[in-house]
């Protein structure tokens, strides 16, 4: 001990300190993480987050005096930080533009992946950067492999419309190893005359996973994988987690996002390591539909994925990097009501097994089978527990039941000869009108409201765990998702 | 160079990496910080910060191609944390129990002032154990000092409406040495029987300076200081910043709250150092009220404020903290309405140069002049912009003048006449009816909107710059604030 000079334990305590200060894992190691996630929740900002904490904390303390939160399986990661995500178009962006931002490091137009505002020049983007570096580049996602986040870890178009284009490029330029969740909107171009997307996938190599039990099956020899899920929908997206839960509960045996983290991580394991992209694309489709308990179920279904790599960070603790954020906020969620005011009713929420889609069908029948208003109100009961009986914790109160019976009298008219005014736009934002006064009565009853059907300008929060993580603290920009993770990579 | 052993250059490397990683002043030493800056935005969320920093933005780069938000004095700060801010009733908590939180370490019920749920135990706190080190405390708020923010910070009481209890213990425990801001709401007790607040200041030894000449003249040499600004609304609290600003154009001379803080530093500088509280209180106020404009007016005083502790920090950077959050959103603020989709119009918002509270009184006068729809409508283009006249940016639509003038014909009504049912309620949330319905007009044209009068339940963003300021990142509770602080001041 005592030969340690002034200058030598001034330097021990400084690391000590720092070390306690900060400890995270790796940061005393100058070496580039060799598995990457960058976990993207698409219009999941913190309001999303937040309430799905909260509701699973109900649920989970029935009993408790103080209400807790629940921890997802990122909010409690050691580094946070909040970034901006207009684009060039507006502060309310789209994912295409703001994807770019985080794959490029440029701003751009909303609708635009990876070309510059000109749409004359291409950007090179973080899993080409990775690829050089002789990274397998994986990308997931629970909406179609084509849709804008996705895209923008693979491809370059300076319309995010260009569905086969871009899915073009997910086999044709070399870059991606593995690609799952959903499938393609237009397989075979919009005129529907070009070679089938997937006979491109095979030509070019790629072993073609479909549904649960083949996914399940991939493993470190499948090769360069296309995977996909079952599609009951028909929708070129993974369904809805509510859906999938309810679904799965009756027999069937989809696989969660989760899953297609898990498989993407044994098929692209290697010696070299991986950069994986993986999108939460529903708590976005949710967020626009105003559709609370339906965006929760995807948080926690997102939540779930993340903890695949959570885990895989466990058995790699000095060489693994995981980043979870949102490409912006989606429908101007709050926690907070007019007539709720400082109530929540976050139990509530669990009585709605359906998401505003799947109960669209519901509606369609009925508009089919012109079957009455009561009959209708029975399934807004099976589904969601709004109830005219008295006397229950969620029966309509009067003017709720009008509001129902409006929306009704309009969905019961066939979508071409409905008469939609301002009134109309402002209480269902295109959606199906009854879908969403279900889903406005519930989510105010339960304490939360949203003021948009569209995108919002809120800040998001970005947390990161393991090698590098240190430098995603503070604020700053989306753009600098990009520049970070490089350097963290040291890919230049 | 080669006398550095391989350990030797392994801890220089560590130590370049991590201070490169994470360049916060004064990182390296394990000294406690002598200054210590508690800046507290009453009901400011990421959504009023973001708000403001796009709305100056928008006003700074009027030709800009994309859209650019200003900084505010605090959003680039090295230290990023968000914390939860349920209390013991809610996830939508109050004040008092939340200024508990920070203040004590402690959850406990709406309406407490460090106390337990039991209202049986008091808390020790932050300040008291500051004082006990040899600091100087200081408080100030731009609201009342008897309010639950201030009062957390230097008294205690089961109930916040203890306004003369709480007001007594400003002068009596020795704790404060400046208290400053609005002045007192009971300054004689409920009954107005009470010894009065300002003779208990004066017999405990303090200054009393009232009005901008008197707080500007504060220094080093006063003493024990209570200071108070001009009240020329007798409201008991500073002006709200946007009437302040618009009365000194006129030719007032009140001080905004980054002179106030300044005026405390004066008074509390010492070798010892201080602890400072200083909230502002009106972001909440304007909240509750959805009045967007003055709201953002309020998050640029506050960050003003701060400002004066950054050039404070810059002058003693080894020795100052600064920590800059909220206690919770109030109204549940979106960037983004279902109207305005992904556009904004943030320069809109310009033409607002008055609070709905300073509006209502020009209500009253054309209550009590019963001069007609016209004349009001005149006024509201006067201080609002929004008019009535064909093909400007802010011509009222045929569904915005109705919705004025159903608000005109209530607020023509005297109070106590008002029939409100349920619709009145959401709609003006017990506000001067007419005041709402502009604000809402002018937040929807402008692209942002509430859904809520009272607190929400969304995270809160915590911004640290200075010695220690790295503790202050990650996810936690409101009640890490005290541990945190207390950890990084070596108070325990």
């Amino acid at each position: 001990m005592k030969k340690i000079s002034r200058i030598g334990l001034s330097i021990v305590l400084a690391i000590s300190f720092l070390l306690a200060a900060f400890p995270f894992a790796g940061a005393a190691e100058a070496a580039a993480p060799k598995y990457v996630f960058m976990f993207i929740g698409d219009g999941q900002g913190s309001p999303q987050i937040s309430a799905t904490q909260y509701y699973l904390g109900t649920l989970q303390n029935p009993d408790a005096v103080i209400p807790t939160p629940a921890q997802l399986s990122f909010t409690r990661f050691p580094a946070l930080g909040i970034m901006t995500t207009y684009d060039a178009t507006s502060f309310n962006p789209d994912s295409a533009s703001t994807a770019t931002s985080m794959a490029s490091g440029h701003k751009t137009l909303s609708g635009v992946i990876n070309y510059d505002t000109e749409l004359a020049n291409p950007f090179p983007i973080i899993t080409e950067y990775a690829k050089a570096a002789g990274k397998k580049v994986g990308v997931i996602s629970s909406v179609s492999l084509d849709h804008a986040t996705p895209a923008a870890y693979y491809a370059k178009a300076p319309s995010r419309g260009d569905y086969y284009g871009i899915a073009t490029q997910a086999f044709t330029t070399g870059l991606v190893d593995f690609i799952g969740g959903g499938r393609f909107v237009m397989p075979t171009g919009e005129s529907g005359d070009q070679t089938d997307i997937y006979e491109i996938a095979q030509e070019n190599g790629f072993t073609i996973a479909e549904g649960s039990e083949a996914v399940r099956a991939l493993n470190a020899d499948s090769g360069r994988v296309l995977a996909m899920v079952d599609d009951p929908d028909n929708a070129m997206a993974m369904q809805y987690e509510i859906d999938r839960v309810r679904r799965n509960a009756e027999g069937a045996d989809s696989l969660p996002l989760s899953e297609m983290v898990a498989a993407g991580i044994r098929v692209l394991d290697n010696e070299n390591g991986f950069f994986m992209m993986a999108e939460g694309g529903k708590v976005d489709w949710s967020g626009h539909a105003n559709d609370g308990m339906t965006s929760m179920y995807e948080t926690i279904a997102f939540s779930d994925a993340v903890q695949v790599a959570v885990d895989f960070a466990e058995e790699h603790p000095e060489e693994t990097l995981i980043i979870v954020t949102g490409d912006h906020e989606t429908g101007g969620l709050s926690i907070g009501f007019a007539a709720t005011a400082y109530d929540t009713h976050f139990d509530y929420l669990q009585n709605q097994t359906i998401s505003f889609e799947d109960f669209d069908e519901i509606i369609a029948r009925h508009r089919e089978a012109q079957d009455g208003f009561e009959a209708t109100l029975a399934d807004i009961e099976r589904y969601y527990g709004l109830t005219a009986t008295v006397d229950r914790p969620l029966t309509l109160t009067a003017a709720e039941l009008e509001a129902l019976e409006t929306a009704y009298t309009l969905s019961m008219v066939a979508e071409e000869n409905r008469v939609i005014g301002e009134t109309e736009t402002l209480a269902y934002g295109g959606y199906e009108p009854l879908s969403m006064a279900i889903c406005h009565i519930l989510n105010n009853k339960s304490g939360i409201a949203y003021t948009s059907y569209a995108h919002t300008g809120l800040q998001i929060p970005v947390y990161a765990l393991g090698v590098g993580a240190e430098n995603f603290v503070g604020s700053y920009d989306n753009t600098d998702i990009f520049h970070k993770t490089m350097q963290v990579m040291q890919l230049r």
